[in-house]
């Protein structure tokens, strides 16, 4: 028994939680969102600033997924977010069985949209489906215009890109149009955002997107 | 059979085939350093200035390893090392039997260092011995402070931190002293640099740290 047949059946084994999980989000209206990134493209900050554009006009609750430390949860807890963190111990990416487990210590009455950060790792979370609706990924631009190509798996299998920092654009050396041609030389589906959470530019048009969940075309 | 049993198995080949390249690398007396981190962190750009400040007086090799393009060795190239691209195709970390590969590939003949730059990915590395004499992880300022705690398993297994952009200082969410803290409580023998690829700071030090090699306390 070769090792790529154990990770193919712990793939479909995946695969069915989270079709389970997707027709759970269905039935409640819920629209998922699985965050992803290396660590330190600003995934908790965004989430930060969508709470905040979006306070009074939807409901949103996180699942957190951390390696080590509830820090993340603790940030999001701050904004009266229903929260729960999945610590991995080691592991270096969700599972939909931790999405199903999560689910059962979150309160989602009332909830609009449920934002998944799964753990910082721009290469493993690319293959595990969560149940989500769309996957998310976050690039920031102290990272280099190169990344899409150098982790195509996570650009391909994102519906929506965020390029983040983008107030850091004079002192680093990243490209903007080199980066997004990059992207979409992978996934010519991708819809792009541009932000800062710093400046807080871009912020309005990422939650004008999420207020009206315009998924033509993804 | 569980897959944790597999992992075990897994590691443990490995560890024997590491174990291979370390005595292979000691009877050349060439020292091997394991460059692990995010994406973007800037492994390939601390080798570039590393390779111009001790030209003349170090001879290095170079393996390195990508999920996907050869876009860093083609980099590492121009500066006339010896170089080996390793592309996993999806794979997250490099293994002690990529290296034994690379190795047939890689002239050796009076060189006094090899480094290995591993898959981006603050996670997944830290468990894989590659016959390395120390990892080295590198920490970007702008993925915060905060990240030693969040992923501690690689500072943990990790010898020399290189704390790198630290001219972006100013523009990012990012304390010097409390990331530097935050490691050494993570791992209290960790030997720390702080350097800016851009501005050049650090890199003398670091670099004259290489060539005596001084592996007390480490």
């Amino acid at each position: 028994m070769s090792v790529i047949t154990i990770e193919r059946k712990v793939l479909e084994k995946n695969d069915q939680i989270a079709e389970r999980n997707r027709r759970f989000f269905k039935e409640r209206s819920i629209f998922v969102l699985n965050f992803v990134s290396s660590p330190g493209a600003g995934k908790t900050s965004i989430l930060e600033k969508t709470f905040q554009e979006l306070q009074g006009s939807m409901n949103i609750a996180v699942i957190e997924g951390d390696v080590q430390t509830d820090l993340d949860a603790q940030r999001v807890a701050r904004y009266g977010v229903p929260v729960v963190q999945i610590v991995t111990l080691g592991g270096c990416h969700l599972e939909a069985n931790l999405i199903q487990d999560a689910l059962k210590n979150l309160d989602l009455n009332g909830v609009d949209a449920l934002f998944i950060e799964n753990v910082g790792n721009l290469v493993c979370p690319s293959n595990y489906d969560l149940g989500e609706a769309f996957k998310v990924v976050v690039l920031s631009t102290t990272e280099g215009d190169d990344k899409p190509l150098k982790y195509p798996a996570m650009f391909r299998n994102s519906s929506i890109l965020i390029i983040n920092k983008i107030d850091l654009v004079p002192y680093v050396r990243c490209n903007l149009s080199v980066l997004r041609n990059n992207a979409l030389q992978i996934n010519p589906a991708l819809k792009v955002f541009e932000i800062s959470c710093f400046t807080g530019a871009g912020i309005a048009e990422w939650c004008d997107w999420l207020r009206k969940k315009d998924v033509s075309g993804l």
